[in-house]
């Protein structure tokens, strides 16, 4: 197996390289003055295994592009098998309920763009939903981020309470509860199609009087569920509110805003480069995943 | 046939779908917070032949995500058959011979994708080489944006004479002076890879004391290409320097770059959004290409 690392790779690429065992690449890349992405493979990958590794933020349609050229580079040096790891997957937030039997969803596209430029096999983390990625022909992998990012939280409270802002964030509530061994409970939202306000229609009974409460999410887009949650924490006694969430997009004025909502601390992860935060390295949990699940008989690959 | 007119479209469908008296559908589209693009398709479109109207700048890549996005709702929703008119193709610069024999060339995978989501017709303007379009699975038709464009400079000028920049613009420096009555001829040149700079190998013999100089090409970019010649026609005693171009991408600071080089007028195209110029509307030779080629029997439509 060779990994390569994309533009976007954001460094896990070479660590789950280092991690695995396994030989590296680092592509070559350039910009054009209007824009226009080059892409390079500056060693043979003929007859190897590749594992490119791209995350598909900050921003989502160039990351594809640059993923989908490198795909083809691989493919026409003559690679064995084309595999992608895409830490953050973006196009997957869209509901089919709000899309409307008619309409596409995005992913569908990306995951079958994917497929045709030769990508047989993916490794992503948490996406939106993981109903949708079984639109991908071929091996998928999510791997476990949450693991990694409930134990660095875990160092940083001693009277927790995890909260989710939502239904949908609620197994990784759960998840996160079980980690850090204390109560959790969700916060039922609606969330206005057209001008993306979030209000809450439902609060949880839970007491969070004096406690640290862990909001904790999928992602943090433009920050609007994070700061109802924290507003709510807040008027429920909580002595300090922290965020968690996988992936930070943080769009607009996301970190203002919840900083101002009461959060004091927010943890994150690598999918996507941000860095006003404690960020946990997913690398490990992603080379595990390769390691234990890769397609075809289970292999052992000695580390150090 | 139903012409539906993408984000990106720069009103060119909707014109198109008025000069040949088809139907038209303007598509509903949004921009999440972070980035992403969503498209609805806002009308039936099952059982027809669509045709999809984006032009690939600015951004190339946000614009072929839509176009990717576009092809796939027309899909889902039946479409008999999908054409994509796209009046700048992006990623077509790419040279073979630059990108290395062991490379991808950018518009391989591009036009491969735009198969994969379902577009078995293309129609498009000057794109940079010809020859890489036959990676295209399908249909393929290239209209005359030199014509119209020859045309509009012809109402400004009385005393022309023809300048390609490089040999690459030759055969539109040859359209052009046929249109315009006048001589012709090209400089040689060579760009810098690595820098993208520009210099003359090769000057002209050629008169063009006195002359009104039009420096024409397929595109301007960055400007170096059309500032070098036009730093060539002013020390040869051009009398007044214009430049034209089927597709002003204009990157950087290129517009300031060719004036301050002596170029006093500035002709383009509607195939990309730029106002700082003589715009030509290329509607109507789209039109005529698909009025004249379409695939199938040829068809008579009757317009006003």
């Amino acid at each position: 197996m060779i990994i390569i690392e994309g533009p976007a790779g954001n460094g896990i690429g070479r660590s789950i390289a280092a991690e695995m065992g396994v030989e590296f690449l680092e592509c070559k890349h350039r910009l054009f003055p209007d824009g226009e992405s080059e892409i390079e493979l500056d060693g043979s990958v003929s007859g190897k295994d590749v594992l490119l590794v791209q995350t598909m933020y900050p921003n989502q349609d160039k990351r594809f592009v640059e993923l989908l050229l490198l795909a083809n580079a691989a493919k026409k040096q003559g690679a064995k098998s084309i595999g992608a790891v895409i830490p953050y997957l973006a196009y997957a937030r869209e509901d089919k309920k709000f899309a409307g039997k008619e309409n596409a969803v995005s992913i569908n596209i990306i995951l079958e763009t994917l497929n045709s430029a030769g990508i047989t096999h993916l490794v992503t983390i948490a996406p939106h939903k993981a109903e949708p990625l079984s639109s991908f022909k071929g091996d998928v992998k999510i791997a476990d981020a949450i693991t990694p990012l409930a134990q660095e939280v875990k160092n940083h409270v001693s009277d927790a309470f995890v909260l989710a802002p939502d239904k949908g964030a609620l197994d990784i509530a759960r998840q996160f509860a079980g980690i850090l061994g204390c109560d959790y409970t969700n916060i039922d939202k609606r969330r206005d199609r057209t001008t993306g306000d979030v209000e809450m229609i439902k609060a949880p009974q839970a007491d969070m009087r004096d406690k640290e409460v862990i909001i904790v999410d999928d992602m943090i887009s433009a920050g609007s569920t994070t700061t109802m949650a924290a507003a709510f924490a807040k008027s429920n006694g909580a002595k300090r509110i922290i965020a968690a969430a996988v992936h930070l997009i943080m769009a607009d004025d996301a970190y203002n805003k919840i900083r101002n909502a009461g959060v004091e601390e927010l943890f994150g992860t690598n999918t996507i480069p941000y860095h006003n935060c404690h960020s946990v390295d997913i690398s490990n949990a992603i080379a595990q995943i390769i390691r234990d699940r890769w397609s075809g008989p289970r292999r052992i690959i000695k580390t150090n």
